[in-house]
């Protein structure tokens, strides 16, 4: 068993996009990339993600800004905040972290936001893009997975694909990206969801099997079959007497037991979670340099 | 086995349709909706698609126009003419027949189409707001699709769906369908290709199985679950003495031996193609009732 070790792929592609924004950019007074950051409200888990994605700008030598805004901001002004940075020709894309509030109607300011500078990828203009092969924005955390798949030399065409959960940031965008017709597509996915019957059977069959059900060391090892290939998408804070700070960070496998069966798998944390910080960065210097009409 | 009677059911979808336009648009001053076809060139099977989509609109009391160009017209003269439908209030929604001549890029004309006209649902915006489960126009044959299994009440709800075939205006957009979080979705979807390994393993297991290949005939009883749901969206002229025009229309089903093992099958002609354009008028009348932002 090999790990699909996501943290140093990660760091790789920040050196990467670090080395392409000195030498593209900054030594021929460009400005380097400028991405913000939309943040609604308090709630701790957006602003530690915001707060990982401003330091990992930094790395790569990204200029960033976060706007805050309290909770209790009208949808009206949210909108309108979107349209000033849609407009502002300093900042090349842009994230509004999601959840918002229940009063804002996401899928409204998501259809608001500029889709040459929507680097989460989530408007449908590059929804649908990317189910056309077309050049767009990828969602991060399948985009990560895609490139750590690629960056790792594993083949795609031709295996037997199962995605266990059909969220429109991971599951879907996922089945679409491994069936189109690419280099790391080419697969014969099967998309599987809480209404899937014989759940266990099908992740059997699976040569490549990810997990995104948000169900923490849910799958165990009599769902996979010897040598697969897993992907782990889930992150939880487990609670844990043998950790200082109270708990411990577990992905939807049973580790341990799922590891010893595959040939390679990602692990949790340091598998998939670094690798859609990066995507992120990706898109955002793809943004930059106007690559998406 | 029984037929899956898309010709009937169209039938009764247009019946449907030309009552609701008499009622709540003829008899309240309402124009008719009215709907465009641009047709390149003198391909004889795009003449008698176009010529079958204004049949159908006549029988609806639709509304039509057909915009002719020779196959030499230059792709900067589509795009005005696009641009004038686009703008034109009389046309509530309109389609350029594909395919076009090798000199215009297609995804390039449909691009230019207004979304709110798009009744053909191929603009990239329309396939994200499928993806996404949010009002849009669905592409013509898979929304066909959908529709029969439900004029016929077939649960979709965890049951295996596997589609041979994974093109942009079939097998694709009817993966993300059958798979979604709807009445007549929800489906444990496996899309294959060309590239797809034991394919016949993989269709044995479908419990509704959807041809769309594009080869005569290719596929036979021993790839068929018992009792299966099967679809075949195939359609091709294949020479035949028995018959006074020469030819005979064919699925991509061996028929007579496929169909004895299905509890449904779609007979070929009359069974997804009547569909297809019933699809395009509820298309075109969405797209004159506005309901498509």
């Amino acid at each position: 068993m090999k790990l699909l070790d996501g943290k140093m792929i990660a760091a790789q592609i920040k050196r990467e996009i670090a080395a392409d924004v000195a030498k593209n950019m900054l030594d021929k007074s460009i400005p380097a990339p400028h991405i913000a950051a939309v943040l609604v409200g308090d709630d701790p888990a957006s602003q530690s993600y915001v707060a990982g994605k401003e330091k990992a700008c930094r790395e790569v030598g990204f200029l960033s800004s976060i706007y805050r805004f309290p909770a209790s901001i009208p949808e009206s002004q949210l909108l309108e905040i979107v349209d000033f940075l849609n407009q502002d020709s300093e900042i090349d894309g842009f994230i509004v972290q999601l959840p918002l509030p229940k009063h804002i109607n996401a899928q409204k300011i998501i259809e608001q936001i500029n889709p040459q500078k929507d680097i989460d990828g989530f408007h449908p203009v590059n929804v649908g893009k990317m189910v056309l092969n077309l050049p767009g924005f990828l969602p991060a955390t399948p985009f990560g997975i895609v490139t750590l798949l690629d960056r790792y030399d594993i083949e795609t065409e031709g295996k037997n694909c199962v995605i266990l959960g059909r969220s429109n940031i991971v599951g879907t965008p996922l089945s679409i990206l491994l069936s189109r017709k690419t280099k790391r597509g080419n697969s014969t996915v099967t998309l599987c969801h809480s209404l899937t019957k014989n759940i266990s059977d099908i992740a059997r069959e699976a040569d490549i099997l990810v997990v995104a059900m948000g169900k923490p060391e849910s799958v165990t090892a009599d769902m996979i079959k010897q040598n697969a290939v897993v992907i782990d998408v889930g992150i939880h804070r487990v609670p844990s007497v043998e950790s200082k700070s109270g708990f411990v960070l577990k992905g939807d496998l049973k580790f341990d037991e799922v590891s010893k069966k595959c040939s390679y798998v990602t692990p949790v944390p340091g598998g998939v979670g670094p690798m859609t910080i990066a995507s992120l960065l990706l898109n955002a210097l793809k943004a930059a340099k106007k690559e998406v009409k």
